[in-house]
């Protein structure tokens, strides 16, 4: 690769939008045009590969709807999205690292309160999940909103079950005054992403799996501290070290531990095998 | 801007791609996520410009159709198309220049004898349109294939009229034993490309005109040379240095000869007022 040659086509094109006039617009577009033709001059890409490049991107936007984002998948298996969100939230020292956001949050998901079961019905087995938000000195967030959302254990997200008339596995909770937090719900499993579409047949092409690795979604805010958007992944599950959107960090990995019928922790029952997942997250302050 | 430094996602990536069969699609790959990465580390692109540009790319993708492809129109107004376009058609010593395809050209237009009246009813100034196709050693090419395309003076390529039940406007004429071509049809005129979509919206956001000089699309062939696709642009018309599509090559501006009523060159007759224009191809050989 050779950044300094120039086409000259290039030069005209920034020298156009020079007059962009958002400063911030002509900054990105100025680095989107260089980045764009100098891969097409290093590659030296053809009339048909440019072309095929043309229907592969038409392809994903067709298979856009309100059900499914396949460009925010495409960023996603290419990394740019991961790469973004580690730019945009660096981890300070002894808080918790974010990772995607994915596509599958649901704004205005069913409010609960502690212990309650979020699963509603979704198919997997039995867990309880408690931990505490807490701030940089260890001090306990109070009210502190844990929005969580996870796929069943066939790996399908409520929302991609067009049969399904209710939310599930989802669900809004808020921390006591010591900032804990705990539901029931069920243990995630590993799934693929959708590969009917076109961002499938990338991963085909260049014969990469599709499974992301068993995970627990989490969104945390609290007034005064910056919003966590992160995963945790379950420990021993496959796939930690190949997830197809490059998400995984060694901190959020956490430990469901197997257990025999009996009390969960604030005393109700198991009436069959659970497990106990603890994990507690680390707000970083709002500057 | 700093090329050296590498995100740790990118490595990752990198490594991932490594697997995958194809080498030419490995090297693109390669290529396209060390240019997107670096772009989005670069300009530090935030999670609402991300989200932005997920839109934007969306709205493209929905936007095409079998009537519209804004893709190809995006890569035009970036100049992406016309560096392809350079690279991979260089013209050899004495050719004639190519320009861009664009997204207008019918396979299987009518076809025509020397002097026939392509118009076929389009709106415009009558012209009459003659030359020559020549090898590099000026030898003339008999029996090329000239394929030619022009909008009417509205604007309006036939394909774009959804109410028109044939085409206009353009046609195939096959070079005689000296190379000549020549056929009747109208005056182009400068148009705007289609901006109800989001590229127009681009285009607005960077303070950039729509507009494409007035020209005629040729793409000719003949056995044992290149094919080659460009336009006669008309010399005197407005937006020659700033095309928005990035087209224009000195060499292909052409001069369209205002004349008075009268003979055409094969004898036959013109009874309003008229334009002339002379021009010849250069074919390079097939390598």
């Amino acid at each position: 690769m050779n950044q300094d040659v120039i086409h000259p086509i290039t030069t005209e094109v920034l020298q156009r939008l020079a007059h962009t006039p958002d400063s911030r617009m002509r900054e990105l577009m100025t680095g989107l045009v260089r980045h764009l033709h100098a891969f097409a001059c290093e590659t030296r890409l053809t009339d048909a590969e440019w072309l095929e490049a043309i229907q592969f991107l038409t392809a994903v936007g067709q298979k856009c709807s309100d059900q499914r984002q396949e460009f925010i998948l495409l960023s996603d298996v290419l990394g740019l999205s991961m790469v973004v969100t580690d730019m945009n939230h660096p981890t300070a020292e002894g808080c918790t690292e974010s990772t995607v956001f994915g596509p599958f949050h649901v704004e205005g998901a069913p409010r609960f309160k502690a212990g309650d079961d979020i699963a509603l019905g979704a198919s997997g087995e039995p867990c309880w999940v408690q931990g505490r938000v807490l701030g940089q000195d260890g001090e306990a967030i109070p009210h502190a909103s844990v929005d969580v959302w996870q796929a069943d254990a066939e790996g399908f997200y409520d929302v991609q079950r067009a049969d399904l008339q209710h939310l599930q596995a989802r669900g809004v909770l808020e921390t006591d005054a010591q900032g804990r937090f705990s539901f029931r719900s069920i243990v995630p499993e590993a799934y693929p992403v959708p590969t009917d579409g076109p961002v499938g047949g990338l991963l085909a092409a260049t014969k990469r799996h599709p499974w992301r690795p068993a995970h627990l979604h989490f969104m945390i805010s609290a007034p005064g501290y910056r919003k966590l958007i992160t995963h945790v992944f379950r420990r021993g599950g496959e796939y930690l070290d190949s997830d197809v959107v490059f998400g995984v960090r060694d901190s959020l990995i956490g430990d469901w531990v197997h257990q025999a019928p009996g009390n969960a922790p604030d005393g109700s029952r198991f009436e069959t095998p659970w497990w106990l997942l603890e994990f507690d997250f680390v707000l970083n302050v709002e500057r």
